[in-house]
């Protein structure tokens, strides 16, 4: 309950602060006999991992993942499955400047006034290091999902679009540029913006999309747990995150509903997918696809105005090793949440008939 | 874990299809000793109902909430507070006609290829009318708040838009006219452009925006429970929602770092507020607002080509009772379900310090 | 959480006072295209039901389950499961002499300290009547669990003992006697001093075992859900329940591991079966069973020292209609409980295996 | 939900197999500002350790526990507490000889049925070693729980036994010994008797009691979640326990209610205590005591005949370290498992009144 875990059969615990000894997991439910490839597994961390590329932070972190259980002669147990990736670059002094002092749209006014206390060194609980934990499950549950397609890839980056549906691109382009964009063109001009305004010690927002295809019909619960609420709710927890829409999302607000309605044809499927290939919060079997938006890092390269743990005015220095825009990296994170909902929704199906 | 259950501590379980015997639910967790307004309940409930006005169904659900137990001399007990709203309109003729056949966007098909049958009778549990157990137990969850207001209104109906933001509104002004719009202008365009779609036999959908105010710092979990990623989950749980956003949403993306940035203040507070009073996942006191889309109605009153169960094509004919849109309706569930969630974070917050 | 569930996947969550309206729940998770005899559900509940013979309460209620969802055209739809029995013979006026007094042994006091106020009308919600809920969802987890067969008996009372291990027993006739003893000698002893103690005004307490056959190998979870566990927590929650054991149990205790240890055969099966069905938290196939001992009922015809909620010296008078030795009547909820720990432990083991 | 987690608010989630790399945990839910004792929580765990005596397994395991994240300055955060406890001693090739037996009363040809595989080096997830994990959390509950005092003792070995209330020993005696006993005389008889049955290769049961003192009246959930229930579930959970009893116990069966009724006194509290401290499930504010009944380890030092994976006749050989009596051993764990329970109800507790 305390807001650690996700999934219900299917289930990831994490712990861990950016600047401690280590973030960590635990994988539950996953069902015994899976056959695991590891180095896929490592693969995921290192599309996530900071200092890639010229776009991204500099820090550089290993982010090495160790198992601890529930893995034997290569195989899942059917038992918890414990896993570590120890902090290895963590600078604890590059962050003593804001012991006392609250940066701007950071979380450590809220920890202090949730838990009267905080750990000051960098984003401590609240840092995104932490969604290094759920690639790593992410890429277990992908594994487990062996018909299951998801692809996520950067459709946005500050006001420069990418204006084609998903099906009008070739998602296998999207590893192929450093923004994650399937479209070159598009990969160009985020870029160039990225570059731009990194220099000038600003920040960027973007749009994440993801497709989902080869989900059968029938995962997903009614009522609260309705799988693109399950979908919103897993996106929405990523750091930075401020909408979620699926399927025709927000401009289906301007559709009347003879247009959006997805007849069924002969044969099978629909002749429209503006459900997102999910239908009374259950999967019909169409792609699933969905948009996320994410905020501008807040940390940026410029001092900013604030106040101070008593509440007198204070300055924030800009400095330290920050992404100009995060949503090239926020990609695989993206992927993840949505493998974990899908696994659980998997497992959960299997229950459903007598 | 089967998805009728919505909370950890204040937590809401339903039943119920819309053309059983009756809808009802079990509300835990409520602390004893709140005295109920019995009818500020009943009061929300009217607020949802159908029939209430010439743009919403004809049909006449009279929706009054008899509780069972848990309430004692007007007093919550501490124990489970059960309660029934039978189904009082329910012709089941009228639904005879789609037994065998699937509505476009409707989830009948996703329904029979989760369960292997389903209940033919209207949506079933399908059915928006299970979101009146939503209401009633928001409503309780608002009295536990006493210094939380909790305030939706629509600001879109199919192209029409509300462009202002909720400082510059009226809110209480919401409830005097019947499509729920606090401005009055854009209450005549949207109450207009209803009119005339219900006369074509087409649907429209809208956005509900929500504000709340009162939440002081430190509500909300880190991590997956994010308060905003809670709050979206419960919007995106409401039949018909494809979209949801919060604090500055999808525009977000367009904004830099240094213009985003919310700049604490002396004497508390923030300059601005495009976090949408949550950082982190934690309140930090300033208001919370967010929007939710919803698609059009999927019954529309023309005939539409679809289905049957056999694969073979069928046609949907355009006949019943329902809303051209349902967005005016749909104000006081996304209210309850924002008291849901403000109820249940209210309460865990009270065990996070020593 | 608020301690108002019972199980996981297969769930059931109940509300309800003794002398409110009506008592009832919701059971989730019970999948889709189950039978129903619905017959089979009425006739648990006359089981339980106060009034059935001399030995009982002469309360008589009725307790007729009504179904409000859930069902239809007599299959389970795989949506919860919504279901009320009224509240008939209720007569508040019998209790209005307890308002102001906490009874021996009772939960008065114990529910005021906790909640600051109480439903003085009988036992409210810590009523037995509350295992009235327990009973109807048992009778549906039982016709899920079509090839377990789940007995339970009356094996002490008081003083008087049945000295046979359940293999020595034809449980075929534990229906045939008033006190559910499958052994009429020992069923005519319990009958006397149930007799003879309720003459004097006061009660007994017993012993229910209960024996389950049928159960596959490999239900149960590992560490903290381990099948006996889950059985343990379900008999310790029902009213009057101060033990459990399993297998061998207390006497256990005695034994030598190499007189304890049940040795594998060939052809399957252990020589022995101390381990009560279960190893390791799991089933390994052969007979579960168990031990649960109940106290002697807290009324009794007699007048009683106490204190008022003032902590003044107060007497309660022995009056009212009660059940001299409860046991008999456990009997069914007993089964009940069991049958719910292995309905929901059937549906999570689809999951374990890829 | 796959049984790896305990509790609700206050919650352990462990993994780990006993010859993996390490055990470990995540305990969530732990206030913030709780200035912990390290030194205590090693402590606890040094009781547990297995090579403590001469009548203990003479497998060193030194169990450091290195705690990850959630601690920083001495205080919890309010976010989660990782840790692990590496596996030093393990001895891989000891255990090959089992690989395809399955050894009597041990979980091997369960955990084969369940996931059709397992790690069969030693006990894997089904070792008693994971308790440790148990240990740790239990310490930082402990520490939690200021004014709350829980302390087990060994009160029976074999068919020896301590005939005393645990009002009449001093239980600050109880780690003068090797056996935790805090009678010297019965201490003297359970070691004389331990050390006779090891000689012979076998081993001995025991019984384990504990008493909690200091809990005030309200903690415990109705229905379900009785207090006393989810202490028994709790000390069910741990390997090799068979049976639980909780106030007056399985003796309460002969008693009459007149003579078994606490009669509440003037002044607070009652007269007699047979409710052991719970009624109706929620603490009254007398002592709480319980006694929990541990079969003889499986493991004996004789050969044992049985079955191999394919059904044929095998033998186990008597051979490892292994402890003849683990009772004393199972003392810090039983506490540290009510720790957990009480922990997790003060903090549920703090939600119940407005």
């Amino acid at each position: 309950m305390p807001g650690n875990s996700f999934g219900t059969i299917f289930k990831l615990t994490t712990f861990g602060e950016s600047h401690g000894t280590a973030i960590g997991g635990i994988i539950e439910g996953c069902p015994s006999g899976l056959e695991l490839n590891m180095e896929a597994i490592q693969n995921e961390l290192d599309r996530r991992k900071p200092g890639q590329s010229k776009i991204t932070t500099q820090r550089k972190e290993s982010d090495r993942v160790e198992f601890l259980s529930g893995i034997f002669e290569g195989k899942t147990q059917g038992t918890p499955i414990g896993f570590i990736i120890p902090n290895q670059d963590a600078k604890s002094k590059d962050y003593s400047h804001i012991k006392d002092v609250y940066r701007p749209s950071h979380a450590d006014f809220t920890y202090d006034a949730k838990y009267g206390l905080r750990d000051y060194r960098g984003g401590g609980r609240s840092s995104a290091r932490e969604t290094a934990c759920r690639v790593v499950a992410g890429a277990i549950a992908r594994q487990l999902l062996k018909n299951v397609s998801i692809q996520a890839y950067v459709s946005q980056v500050g006001k420069e679009k990418l204006d084609k549906g998903y099906q009008e691109l070739d998602l296998s382009l999207t590893e192929s540029n450093i923004v994650r964009c399937p479209d070159p063109e598009a990969a160009g001009r985020f870029m160039a913006l990225i570059e731009r305004v990194r220099k000038e010690g600003d920040t960027l927002g973007g749009i994440v999309s993801c497709v989902i295809k080869g989900v059968p019909p029938g995962w997903g619960e009614p009522v609260f747990d309705k799988l693109h609420a399950e979908l919103g709710k897993a996106m929405l927890s990523i750091n930075a995150v401020k909408g979620f829409e699926t399927g025709s999302g927000f401009a289906t607000v301007e559709m009347k509903g003879s247009e959006h309605n997805d007849r069924f044809e002969e044969g099978g499927g629909t002749a429209t997918n503006n459900s997102g290939g999910i239908q009374g919060g259950i999967s019909n079997g169409e792609d699933i696809y969905f948009r996320v938006a994410f905020k501008p890092v807040a940390t940026v390269m410029q001092d900013q105005t604030s106040v101070d743990k008593e509440g007198k005015e204070a300055v924030v220095k800009g400095k330290g090793r920050h992404d100009p825009c995060v949503v090239p990296r926020a990609v695989p994170i993206v992927e993840a949440m949505a493998a974990l909902v899908l696994a659980d929704h998997y497992l959960i199906s299997k229950t459903n008939k007598i």
